[in-house]
C-alpha cells in the first residue's frame, strides 16, 4: 500500500474530464465526492474545481477546523449555504459554464444555485464524473477495502462457531455487528441481511423475531466500513442437515459466483460479466428466480459504479482496477433462498490482470449448529 | 402504549392538507416519509396520496413481497421508477395537480417526473407538509425513542464503568456502540462522537486514535435505533480530577440545559426555547463559544423538525407532542469543550403540559477512571 492519499492528483483528474466536457469548473456536491477529491468527511460541503485544476472547498463552523487539517492546500470558504457560496465565487473568477450534480443536488436546491448563477453563469449538468473517475481505485483504496473484507471474515467466523440454531435473525445480526466494531471496523457497512428458512426468499429481508432453526437455510449478508471504505459479503449457511433441494440451489449459485469471478477483468464488458454467472442459473432452470442484477462496485459507497449489469443503461467495461461485488442468488418465493457474495479486487497485479477474492470465508456449504 | 400504528389515519391527515393546499394528490418521496404513511422500510419506494385521502405505493420487486405484509390495505405498483410510474397513474385517475417533495427527489429526478407530467398534470411544490406532521408524535412514536434511550443510557453506564484512561477515543466509540446493539438496538443510531481533552473543542469530532487520559473532559453524543426511531444523548465527563475551568465551563453548560429544558411546553416558540438556553452562557461570558443551535425533533430521523432555534427560517411553534433534543455547549479552541444533551418528550401528560427527560444518565460532573 501507498502512503498518503493524493487528493491533489484526484483533482487534477477532474480537471482533465471538464476540459473534454467543455466546462470552466465543476461544482461538487456529492459528499463522498468531495471527500474523494478532499478527505474532508462532513454532512455539508461541496467543492469548485476548475478546469485548469484550482479548487475551492465550502463547508460549514463545524467542519471548518477539519477542513483545515485534513486539506490544508485547499483554500476553504466557511458558509452554511455551501453550493452558493462557491457559484459566486466562481462568477467572481470570470468562471461561465459550471457542471453540477444534478444527479445529487435537490430540485430545491437546483432552484437556489439556478438563482445565483443568475445571467452570469450556465449550469450544465456534470454527471457522474467524479464518480466515474472513483471506480478506477489506487493501492492504498483496495487496501480499505481488503482491510474491512478481512475483519468482516473473522467476525462472521465468531458468529458461525457460536452457532445460529435458537437464536433470532436479529440477534444474530446484532451478534455479527457488534464483532465488526469490536475488531476495528469504525462503523457497521450496512444494516445487515440475516435472513432464515423461508425469509431467505426475500432478497433484501430485514433480520427480524424468527428463530433460527434445524434444516434452515440462512443468508447472512453483511459489510464493515475501514477509513470510510466499505467490504461487502454475502454466505448461506445451513443449520445441521441440508435437504437435496439445498444443496441443488446452493450448487446452483456456487458455480454460478464462480463463473462471474472467472469472467472479470480489467477492460471487460458488465453485461459479459453478468451474463456468465446468469447462465450458469438459467440453464439449471432456475433463472426466474435470480431476481437483480449480478454485482455493484464498493468503495467509499457501499452501491456505486461499476455496476455488473446488463441493464443497457447502466452496462459498460470495467475500468483498469476496481473493486466490484458478485452475487447472485436464487429465491423460491415460500421456501427459502441461497445468495453468495464476494467483494473481488479486480486488476491487482502490476500487469494489471488478476483478479484476488478479498472475502476469503469458504463458499462451500457450511453446516452450522 | 397503544397497539398497531395507524397508518391509514396518517394518510388521513396528509389528505386533509392537500385539501387545504388545493392539491388534487402529494407525491411522496422522501423514504421516511414513506414508511411513517405506510409503515414500508426500503431503499426506493413513493406513495401518491390523494386528497380524497385513496393512497397508491411504487416500489421495486425487492420489496413487493415485504409491501404486501406490511400495507396490505394499500395498492402497489411494481415499477423500479417509482415516482414517475405514479405520476402516470395519478393522470390516468383525471388528478391535476400534484405536489412533489423538491427538497427530497434531486434535480435529476424532477427532470423525469416533469416529462411524465406533461401537458395532463401540473407539478407544484409539496414542502415539508408530511415531515411536519412527522413531528406531532403519537403515544407509539414516543414509545419507541424512550426503548432507544433507555438502552442507550444502559450502554453508557457500561462503558464509563469500564474506563475511559488508556483507550482511544475509537475504541471507546466502538465499544458503547457494541453495547447499544447487544442489548437490543436494531443499528446505531449514528456514529458516535467521542471528543477527549482539546478534541472535545471541535462539535462533530470523529473519534480517533488520540488515546484518553487523566485530566481529560470527555464528550460522547451517542444514539440508537428501536424500531426506526432514535436517541441523541450526550454527557461529557472528567477522567479524575476536574480542574477549575473545566468544572466552570461544565456548570454553566448544565445550567443552560436545564434553562432550555424548563423552557420547553406544546407550543411554545422555538426561538424562546433557544433564547433561554444561550441567555445562561452568553451571561457567564461564553456566548461566542456555543456555536449551534439548541436542538432538533429526533424521530425516524435523528435530526428532524422541529428545530430548536433562533434561525427566521427554521423558528416556529412546538406541536403538542414532540420528541426533541435540548444540547447546548461551550467549545474552546484548542482547551476543549462540553455538551450536554437530552432527548425530551414534549407533551407527555394527558392535559399536554407534561415534559419528560428522556436521557436519564446523570448530568451532574461525572469522574471517571
Amino acid at each position: 500500500m501507498s502512503g498518503a492519499t493524493d487528493h491533489a492528483a484526484r483533482r487534477e483528474r477532474l480537471a482533465a474530464v471538464l476540459a473534454a466536457l467543455d466546462l470552466d469548473a465543476a461544482l461538487v456536491s456529492g459528499l463522498r465526492n468531495v471527500r474523494y477529491l478532499t478527505g474532508l468527511d462532513s454532512s455539508n460541503a461541496a467543492l469548485l474545481v476548475t478546469a485548469s485544476g484550482d479548487a475551492l472547498l465550502a463547508t460549514d463552523s463545524r467542519y471548518a477546523t477539519g477542513a483545515a487539517a485534513v486539506c490544508p492546500d485547499v483554500p476553504t470558504t466557511v458558509d452554511r449555504r455551501v453550493g452558493t457560496a462557491l457559484l459566486s465565487a466562481a462568477a467572481d473568477r470570470g468562471r461561465r459554464r459550471i457542471g453540477v450534480e444534478r444527479h445529487v443536488v435537490t430540485a430545491r436546491e437546483m432552484d437556489a444555485l439556478t438563482a445565483a448563477a443568475g445571467e452570469r453563469l450556465t449550469l450544465l449538468d456534470l454527471g457522474e464524473a467524479v464518480e466515474a473517475l472513483r471506480s478506477d481505485k489506487d493501492p492504498q483504496e483496495v487496501g480499505h477495502v481488503e482491510t474491512a473484507c478481512a475483519l468482516a471474515d473473522e467476525a462472521l467466523a465468531g458468529v458461525l462457531a457460536a452457532g445460529l440454531a435458537g437464536r433470532t435473525e436479529a440477534e444474530v445480526a446484532r451478534d455479527l455487528e457488534a464483532r465488526m466494531l469490536l475488531l476495528g471496523a469504525e462503523a457497521v457497512g450496512f444494516e445487515s441481511i440475516v435472513a432464515s428458512g423461508p425469509n431467505g426468499a426475500v432478497p433484501h429481508h430485514h433480520p427480524g423475531d424468527r428463530v433460527v432453526q434445524a434444516g434452515d437455510l440462512v443468508t447472512i449478508d453483511f459489510g464493515a466500513r475501514v477509513a470510510g471504505y466499505h467490504s461487502d459479503c454475502t454466505r448461506t449457511v445451513v443449520v445441521g442437515e441440508a435437504s437435496d433441494w439445498q444443496r441443488e440451489i446452493h450448487a446452483v449459485v456456487a458455480a454460478a459466483q464462480q463463473a462471474g469471478v472467472d469472467a472479470l477483468s480489467p477492460g471487460a464488458f458488465t453485461a459479459d460479466v453478468d451474463g456468465a454467472a446468469r447462465r450458469v442459473v438459467v440453464q439449471a432452470g432456475f433463472g426466474e428466480y435470480f431476481t437483480h442484477g449480478l454485482g455493484h462496485g464498493v468503495g467509499l459507497d457501499i452501491h456505486e459504479p461499476p455496476w455488473l449489469t446488463s441493464d443497457a443503461g447502466q452496462a459498460g467495461r470495467l475500468p483498469s482496477r476496481s473493486t466490484v461485488t458478485v452475487e447472485p442468488g436464487i429465491y423460491v418465493p415460500g421456501r427459502g433462498g441461497v445468495r453468495i457474495e464476494d467483494t473481488v479486487d479486480v486488476g491487482a497485479d502490476p500487469a494489471g490482470a488478476g483478479v484476488r477474492v478479498l472475502t476469503t470465508t469458504t463458499k462451500a456449504l457450511l453446516s452450522v449448529e
